[in-house]
């Protein structure tokens, strides 16, 4: 297939191309680079030596003969270059990763919150809109995330997107079946509830076909791809905006920093491997949804657990410490999280759990690179 | 109190400027005359000959001493100019009219369908950014649209904002309130429930205090204030863009143009008299939600009426025909409409309804001014 992978500069974006690449798919990559100027302004960066999108894309074509394109080009302002990257590529499958992804980052100022905003929605009305234009019927794969179903604190498990309701109409009883109902918990899950009214708005419109992946939190950092190569290794965060909690944890107690859970950590997220992300983004585009199907919506999630307990598993495997600071989000202090996954599943999908892969990561990479840690980097700082 | 009407130039926006400054309150309007400037794009104008803004608020402060500011500001563009302006002038009240509203104009070109995203988003989140980063506890007052319910096709009747719905979760049958499901019907109405997850979580987040007026289709042009005098004139629109279709048939009648009824006319739709509307506005400014209340919901409506029986009501006050002509929009040929819209009511509001006022509009403006139509700007044009 011919795939088209926005953002595919990033720490999912990347893997995910190699991924797909290595599985004979024409990959081509658009990026504008955001996510290393963001590095920039946040005077931080990957733990691991990440290398320019050129020496990675030339290494890879290298090492396995597959060229992957790249265009540097802005999804949510360059419309016109992306329209005409569609009609000449003709993608059978757009990826859809090219959104800042970080809650913390949309919560730091007025800035930030209005760049999310905009970029966020921009970039996901304009390739809807390209894609009609265009006339290609490519298959949108987006990466939404659980965050769209808020933190579970209304007691009702949490389905694949859409949720059977009851409503009571003068003496009748009507059933629907609605988009689960959105309550974000940051300006940055704002946006992707956001993003799931557009694609209901177009799939309808103009039958646009699309796939949304409510993934949980990303642990892990290499694929089989990135590790054949140090020019291929993927981004790993700490830093207190973009480093997601679990890779946060395995850092911490590498270096010997206290695990830092905020608040009581009752808080229950759910999870997935970097490896089964990959995975899951290519049983989405294998299986594509009819012409005039709904929106079909993935929970791309393996695993949930109390943040307070990931970290006691860590502190037990590792020795560290665990360190309580203030909670900086609005949220319950404990949540129930009931998800049902079956559908990648079912397309598939054999987890890698935790239990399993947890002493690997901590080799792999946050051992290999503890000496580039820059430990004033740890604590968060956006609060909200 | 001190309101700052945002789009105060427009439609609406200009006679509830006036509507509010008679009232006694001191108000300040902000608009970058985008609409004026769309006329150009469109190659048409208002049927009654409008007064540039310079001229209506100098002529408005002449006959009644009663000073209106002007500022030229993007809002959705134009942040800063925006903060300050609420810090300095610290607003009780913001009326928030500041978004592009014609459906078929945002359904005209991929062009205008970003423009759309682009202009009303950003503006919606400039304003609730602008106010939380002020520190000034201003009630912000949204004009939104009934087109947020979609077309009443799912056979609920409409309650104001929040249905109560049931869940089965397992054993357990769960009683939830949530916001109505969106089902928009063009970009424009997208936007608009959009606006709303928006408001949710800024309401949540912040405490920002909201209330979102869901109104009906406008019919009516002037009202007591821009009655006045001529130089004070609102906007008529009769084009396929901008013209509402009650105005619109109005207008055909008077020129003896066929009255153009897309589709089979089962269509309902909701619609409010301009003056009532923009005492729903200062009903709404009047009565704010406390801090930490959720955001309040207002049906800004008083009638529902299918477009066929419309159409066969000014056909038979004029004698005017009525064509049938391919309907645009992907909608359903037919749809019940049962719409709550006591809260406004229950404030004071007392409607003027159509058969009452019909008459006096005919003769207000139409028939005045029918010597500026263009009938070639009749036609709609956009298509969906």
């Amino acid at each position: 297939m011919k795939i088209l992978v926005l953002g595919g500069d990033g720490f999912c974006g990347w893997p995910a191309a190699l991924y797909l690449s290595a599985r004979g798919h024409e990959v081509v990559i658009v990026d504008n680079l955001s996510r290393r100027n963001i590095d920039n302004e946040l005077e931080t960066s990957s733990l691991t030596p990440i290398r320019p999108i050129g020496e990675r894309v030339r290494a890879w074509a290298e090492l396995t003969g597959k060229p992957i394109g790249f265009h540097n080009i802005n999804v949510a302002e360059q419309y016109h270059r992306l329209l005409t990257l569609i009609v000449e590529f003709e993608p059978d499958t757009i990826v859809h990763f090219a959104e800042q992804r970080a809650a913390p980052y949309s919560m730091k100022s007025s800035y930030h919150k209005r760049y999310t905003v905009n970029n966020n929605l921009n970039a996901t009305n304009n390739l809807l809109t390209a894609v009609v234009e265009s006339g290609v019927d490519s298959h949108i794969v987006h990466l939404g995330t659980m965050g769209v179903y808020g933190y579970g604190a209304s007691g009702i498990a949490i389905p694949e997107g859409y949720l059977p309701i009851k409503v009571e109409n003068g003496d009748q009883v009507i059933h629907r079946e609605i988009l689960y109902p959105a309550d974000p918990g940051s300006v940055y899950h704002l946006t992707k509830t956001q993003d799931q009214l557009l694609f209901a708005f177009y799939n309808k419109n103009d039958m646009v076909r699309i796939t949304d992946l409510h993934q949980g939190i990303v642990w892990g950092t290499q694929t089989d791809e990135t590790l054949r190569d140090d020019r291929l290794i993927n981004r790993f965060d700490y830093d207190g905006d973009y480093g997601t909690v679990l890779n946060r944890f395995i850092m911490q107690a590498v270096i010997g920093y206290p695990l830092t859970v905020h608040g009581s950590g009752r808080q229950t997220r759910s999870f997935i491997n970097i490896r089964d992300s990959v995975r899951c983004v290519e049983l989405a585009i294998l299986t594509p949804p009819k012409k005039g199907e709904r929106v079909r919506i993935f929970n791309q999630m393996t695993e949930a657990f109390a943040l307070i307990d990931l970290a006691q598993m860590i502190a037990s495997l590792t020795g560290a410490k665990i360190a309580h600071l203030p909670n900086p989000r609005k949220e319950p202090e404990a949540n129930g999280l009931h998800v049902e996954n079956r559908s990648l599943i079912e397309l598939g999908l054999r987890p890698i759990k935790l239990d399993h892969g947890l002493l690997r990561e901590i080799s792999e990479v946050p051992k290999r690179y503890a000496a580039n840690c820059d430990r004033s980097k740890i604590p968060g700082t956006a609060k909200w």
